[in-house]
Formats: structure tokens, C-alpha cells, sequence
């Protein structure tokens, strides 16, 4: 038997990206992965989510043309065309992953994958099992949607984000999503454009509970814009399924009809299969497994991505764990600096958020931040986007330590932030640095502006 | 006679931020305006141009809209439309910056100025003279398109970006842009999308010789896919105005007859009633104002933007120009670190550089570089444009001098390569920062991973 140098258990972002990096470093990996490489982000998650959000603001825009002088125009919105883009794009990524590992000379075994020791990885293949020897193995399983009692998936009434993303399961006129989390928010936003009735339901006391307070107000009012229901603070105490639909009761005594119903109230370590007795593993309170800033459980043992840790469960936070776990089997000295981990949800307007920002009114009340409104630049207004604000958090020295925006494109602003804080950047360097005009960018120069005392384009 | 501390001459991007700063700062400020606050960029520039290409883009979008898995659909473009919405968004901005001049005591007086020497500043408002003491003058008189001989604008048949943008002139259904500067391609794949035969001219061997080697022929590929003509390296030898349209002789001995032609050569310092002599400025080859690298003249005149250096003639260069000579009027000690000034080209797909670029063959084969192809990354395929790439140059210990980036969006990343360059940040600093995926600004990161020798998305 071949004794390999590193195997990895997952072919997600964290996966597939720590294999690439294994390869391209000349070590012998073997990726093992039960379905098709990419994960739940490229197959049934950000990916395809997207996608179909893309579809549908292709119909958004053009019914509200007028915002940039042109005629509303229908735009006939098709599911079947949204779910045919998003597996069209998914297909070609998958295919692009493969090829990057077979470059790598990665090996892929198809299969499941068991983790009972350190050093020993068995791998199940429809029934034929495998042991294959290795120095080092990176756990990187992943997460599955997390359901409670009573509010089950069954694909038809009931959906999980799965059955949405990966199964074109039939949405019906009117449709009910718990939990107002990324997720759910990104959902319930397509839905609404796509011309459905949606009422989104979540048990704490405002919307992205996650995001700072005045994100959740912006989302919120832009949604209501959109004329969802909204309901925050309350529980679905019953669920009962119908022959066409189902009903909800809430805690309030409200009772809810509707033809479709999207649990997205969050997501849990996926861990079959690995021992975590055997490798001496602990877990988090989430039930993720406790990893030291190394990635690592000790023994030849690491974990990563939504399976480890207690980063937010998203890619490109699998990815750099990924990372930095082959580069420390590799004995490359670890990196020390700060990598903080953005967050973006696809709404419209988008948001983003990256560092240190306060999400409860105490936190905030202690916080120095800045913020500048996005209607006083003219690009918003160029493109007929005006709302959201950027927000840059700093400390006593002026260090930049978190972001906060919503807004049209922040999702590709956010980044810049996250850089500054690596870097030590100061509300000066944000101040200093001519953003191209006009872009949404300078609104993180303006907001350095308000923060040092000298607003330039707002009161 | 009141004694004033500062007195601006020109109230466009670089004089009108200025004048908000030193209001602010408790300066006695005087802002003279000819015409409307905004200058150049506001009023008859980058913004009315932006807004208009929205409106075309709205269009274009719909009929593409099979890219994103709907079906193709016409919005009728509206000449008129688009000319309402950049003016409805002109009047607004403007509005804003009067609003915020009042606010900061600014005293804006409508009148041409004339500099004759230190210290006096002369306004003539409709013939009726007045003279301004002051302490300090800064020059902010911008730029006006520059004509050729035998190529002067007539309103009719052929027109400067001033007809277009701020008068609405009629174009034709045919239009030859002479000029393939960034005014140049914008127009011009502005005509095409609306539906316009289009011939654009350039006198040098490629379309863009700014940018790089590379964004030119990545722009002329995406103009030629949109069935625009391209001459390059090719004049104007003569142009023969008719009753309808014009006659234009190329020095190769072709012929384009077109309805309109749209001159867009360049732009030189608008220096009227500036006594040069007078004030003891020196004069760059291309007419601008010598300045220091204060913004100085010297004996308390100062010139930023258009009028003076030898920066791009951008808004964002003029309106930090501007901030600077304030601070240096108020006697803060300046800035000592470089503030790259990002140029934009508002095509499709977006071109934006910054920094230290090649732009000839010779500086390209000693520079270092690393290139990421955006059709590698999934968020250009969830939107349907994958066109473009990110180049990260670097020096040779390996920190960031320069970016060139083509593709969706990317004027809003440009800003995060400037940040970078300001900062000091290194390949690795791109490479360890979790852009957010998916992104387009995850193509940064890229980009230094194939820098680093650890290319992760691409072979």
C-alpha cells in the first residue's frame, strides 16, 4: 500500500482549493469525495444562488428602467431558465475544478470517506472499502442544512436550500422562509422578484441578526419596499402540511397559508464518518471541531472550513484554512498577521460586512465609526442606486478594524477593507488615496473624511 | 475691502472641494464661477457621460439578457431618455454642491476671474468688475476640449463632448468618433450600443495608448465584437462638412462618409485670464501650470487639476489637488506617501490602471507582473461576463507598484490596488486576505497566488 502525504476528506472550497495547493507543493494527495467536486458552495449553495439572483436582477432592472431614463420593460421572468443558468455555470466550474486537480496530479477517489485514526483514512466506494495510508489528513467535510422538529424538508412542500439550488424543486405563488439569515434573505429577495408572495419569518429580533443593526434596518426597509412581510421576533410553533401548501402558526397566534415553505434557519458540521474519539478531537459548542490557530488537532490532523473552527461558514474562509494547513504540513512558517473574513449577502442593495463591528446596541454605543450615505455620490446616482452607506470602524489610533456596507456592488468593496486591516491601515490612508471618481469606492474615502472631522460631500 | 484668506478660481471638481475644505477648516473663502459649480466633470463630463451609458447599458442588458438565462429583450433606447436622466442627475449633484458650499460659509460668486498678479483676484460678473484681496489664489480653472484645425465643432455635424453631453446635439445613425482616447471609446461604444454605425479613428498604433498594451487589445476585441470599425494609426486628412452629415479622407486615402462626427482628440488648460507673466508660473510643453509638489506657485498662488501638473486630468487627482493646497495654506504638514491617481474607462467591459504600468513594448518586457484571467472565477459566470483580467505589478521585493485590471465592475476595484500601492502592501498581503467569494475581487488575490508561483484557479 502507497502511503500518501496528505489526504483530503471533502472536495469543497476548502477541499479542493488545500489539494491544489497540495499538488502544485509536489505532495502526494488524494482528495477523497463522495459526490462531485466544489461542495455545497459551487453545487448547491453561493454558486447557483448566484446565478439565479443574477437571472432575476436581469428582470428587476429592466422593470424599473426608468430609474436611468429608459422604459419599464417586462422582462417575462422563467424558473426553468434561472435553474437551467445556474446548472449551466455550476457545470462549467465543477469541470474547471476537475481539470485544476488533474493538473495537480490530485487524485480523486470517489467515495466516502472514514476518519478513525490519524494516519488512516478508509474510503467507501458503493460498498468497496479502501484504507489509504497517509502522513497527514485534512478533515473538510463541510455542513448540511439544520432542521428542526416539525419543519423536515420533503422536496415538495417543505424545501431546504438544497432542494432549491441543486433540485429545481417547484416554487409555488406564495411562499414562506424561515429564518432571515444570508440564506434566507438572498431567497426570499428572489422569490419577491421573481413576482412571488413571500413573508419571511425569524425568531430573533431583526433581520440578519449576524450584520450590525443598521444593515438589518437598511435590508429591512428595502424588502418592505419590495412589499415582503416581515415578521422578527416570532416562532413557528406548528407546520401543517396539506395536500396543496401548508399552514404555519406562529407564536403570535398569526396562522400563515402558503403554497411553499423555505426552512433556511442554518446550517451544522457535517462529521459522518469521522471518529473524532479516535483522533482526539474536541468539539465547539456548535458541535464544530476545535482546531489551534494552525488549523491543526495535532497528529497529522487538521480541520477546516464549516466542519472546524469558529470562523463564519463561508468559501473563502475554507479556502485560506485550506491553505494554511498544507502550508504547515509543508513547515512553512505561518502567517501572523490578521485575516479577517467578509460576509456578503446578494440583496439588493448588497451587503458586507468585514472585522470588528458591533452587532448589539451595547457594542455599538462603545464603537467609533464613521458613515457616509451613498445618495451623495454620483455614481449612485448615475445608475439609479442610491441607497445604503458605507461605515468604517476604527480604534483609538485611527486603525481601521471593520466595514460595514450596504449598497449596490459593495460585495466587491468589501475586500478593500478587509486588505486595510491586514495591512494597519489608518482613517488617513482611506482619506489620502484619490478613489477614482465615480466609483462607489469613494465612499469609503468620504467616510474617512467624516471620521477625521472634515466631511467633503455631506453635512 | 474685506481681506479674504483664499480665493478659488473655478468651481469644478478641484476648486469645489477645495472650497469645502477650507470653509471648513474657518478660511475665508471665496469660490469665483464663471457658470454652474461642478466644472468640467459634473456638468459636461464624467458624470452626464455615466449616466447616459447607464441608460444604453439598461438597454444592452435586456437584449443580452439570454446571458444570464432569460430571454432577449428589447428596451428601445431613447435619445432623449438618457439625455433627461444625466440632467435630472446633473441638476441634483449640483444642487448637492451648492448646498454644501453654503453650509461651509462658502461665498460663491458668479463671475470669470482674472489673476494678475499675487493677492488680487478680479471677477467679472457681466461686465461690472470688482476686485478680491486675498492671501492665497488657487488656480482651478480645469480644461477645454482641443480641436485640430479643420475639425472645429459646429453643434451640427461635428461635434466635441460639450455638444453631447451637455446640449444634447443630434447624432446620426452613422458616427465617426475621431480620437481613441478614454472620451474616445466610451462615446463610441456608447453610439454602437445605441444602435449606431460607428468608425473610430486614432492616430497612434492602438486604441487606448495610455492603458497598456494588453487592455488595448482587450478593448478592441470587446468594440469589434460589437461591430464597431477600428482605425488606428490612421489621421484625418481632411473633412468636408455637407448640407447632411460630413466627408471625412483618411491619410491611407479611404473615405468615411458618416452623419455625425464626434471630435474627442484630447483636452488642454483653460488658462484665460490667468497673467502667467504676472503671478511668475511656468508653463509645461502641454501648456499646464509648473507647480511644486505643493500645488505652489509661490507668494500664496496655488494651481491644482486640469490647469496645472502634470497629472491625469481626472476629477479624483484635481479634487485631492485641491484638499492638499488647502492643507498647505492652513500649514499642515503634507502627506509624504504616494497617492496613485486610478484612471477608469466607463467600456464594456470596464478598463482601470493604476500606478506603475507599462505602456510601451520596452518597459513591459523588464516589468514583473502576474495576470488572472476573470473567466476563471465564478462570479463572472453566475452574471454572465467573463471578458477582462487582473494584472498585479510588483517590484523586486515584491510589493505592489501598479495594476491593471479589465473586466465587469472593475472601477470599483481599482481603488483597492491604489490602497495598496499607498500602503506598502506586498503579493502576499493580496494573496493571505480572504476576498470574498464570489467575487471579482477575488481575481487580486489570484493574481498573487500566479505572482507567488502558487497559482490556485488557473493552469
Amino acid at each position: 500500500m502507497q502511503r500518501h502525504d496528505v489526504v483530503i476528506i471533502g472536495g469543497g472550497p476548502g477541499g479542493y482549493v488545500a489539494a491544489i495547493r497540495a499538488g502544485l507543493a509536489g505532495l502526494k494527495t488524494v482528495l477523497v469525495e463522495k459526490s462531485i467536486v466544489g461542495g455545497t458552495c459551487l453545487n448547491r449553495g453561493c454558486i447557483p444562488a448566484k446565478a439565479m439572483i443574477a437571472a432575476a436582477t436581469a428582470c428587476y432592472r429592466a422593470a424599473h428602467a426608468s430609474s436611468v431614463g429608459m422604459a419599464d420593460t417586462v422582462i417575462p421572468f422563467s424558473d426553468d431558465g434561472a435553474f437551467a443558468h445556474a446548472r449551466r455555470t455550476v457545470d462549467g466550474l465543477v469541470k474547471g475544478v476537475e481539470a485544476l486537480l488533474k493538473k495537480r496530479n490530485v487524485t480523486v477517489v470517489k467515495g466516502k470517506g472514514f476518519l478513525k485514526q490519524p494516519g488512516v483514512v478508509e474510503v467507501d466506494a458503493d460498498g468497496k472499502r479502501d484504507n489509504i495510508e497517509t502522513m497527514n489528513v485534512i478533515v473538510a467535510t463541510g455542513s448540511v442544512p439544520f432542521f428542526p422538529k416539525g419543519l423536515e424538508p420533503d422536496g415538495k412542500t417543505v424545501l431546504s436550500s438544497d432542494d432549491v439550488l441543486e433540485s429545481n424543486a417547484h416554487v409555488g405563488r406564495s411562499v414562506a422562509v424561515i429564518g432571515g439569515g444570508v440564506i434566507g434573505i438572498e431567497l426570499a429577495e428572489y422569490y419577491a422578484m421573481t413576482g412571488r408572495e413571500v413573508t419571511v419569518i425569524e425568531m430573533l429580533d431583526r433581520l440578519l441578526p449576524m450584520a450590525t443593526q443598521a444593515a438589518s434596518k437598511e435590508i429591512t426597509r428595502a424588502l418592505k419596499k419590495m412589499r415582503l412581510k416581515i415578521l422578527t421576533g416570532r416562532k413557528v410553533v406548528e407546520l401543517v402540511r396539506k395536500e396543496r401548501g401548508a399552514v404555519l402558526t406562529i407564536d403570535d397566534g398569526t396562522v400563515v397559508e402558503v403554497e411553499t415553505v423555505l426552512c433556511a434557519i442554518g446550517r451544522r458540521a457535517f462529521l459522518d464518518g469521522i471518529d473524532l474519539r479516535g483522533i482526539g478531537a474536541a468539539q465547539h459548542k456548535n458541535g464544530r471541531i476545535v482546531i489551534n490557530e494552525r488549523n491543526s488537532i495535532g497528529h497529522g490532523v487538521y480541520a477546516i472550513g464549516d466542519a472546524a473552527g469558529l470562523s463564519p461558514m463561508l468559501a473563502h474562509a475554507a479556502s485560506h484554512q485550506g491553505i494554511s494547513a498544507v502550508e504547515d504540513i509543508l513547515g512553512l512558517s505561518p502567517d501572523e498577521k490578521a485575516e479577517p473574513v467578509a460576509s456578503v449577502v446578494y440583496s439588493h442593495p448588497e451587503v458586507a460586512w468585514v472585522g470588528d463591528v458591533p452587532v448589539t446596541p451595547e457594542a455599538e454605543k462603545i464603537a467609533k465609526f464613521a458613515s457616509f450615505p451613498l445618495r451623495a455620490l454620483g455614481r449612485a446616482h448615475t445608475i439609479g442606486e442610491t441607497a445604503g452607506y458605507a461605515t468604517l470602524y476604527y480604534d483609538a489610533s485611527n486603525r481601521i478594524v471593520g466595514g460595514d456596507l450596504v449598497g449596490e456592488g459593495v460585495s466587491e468593496l468589501i475586500g478593500t477593507v478587509a486588505l486595510a486591516i491586514r495591512l494597519g491601515a489608518t482613517l488617513d490612508d482611506f482619506a489620502r488615496v484619490p478613489f477614482p471618481h465615480p466609483t462607489f469606492s469613494e465612499s469609503l474615502m468620504e467616510a474617512a473624511h467624516v471620521a477625521l472631522g472634515m466631511p467633503l460631500h455631506t453635512m
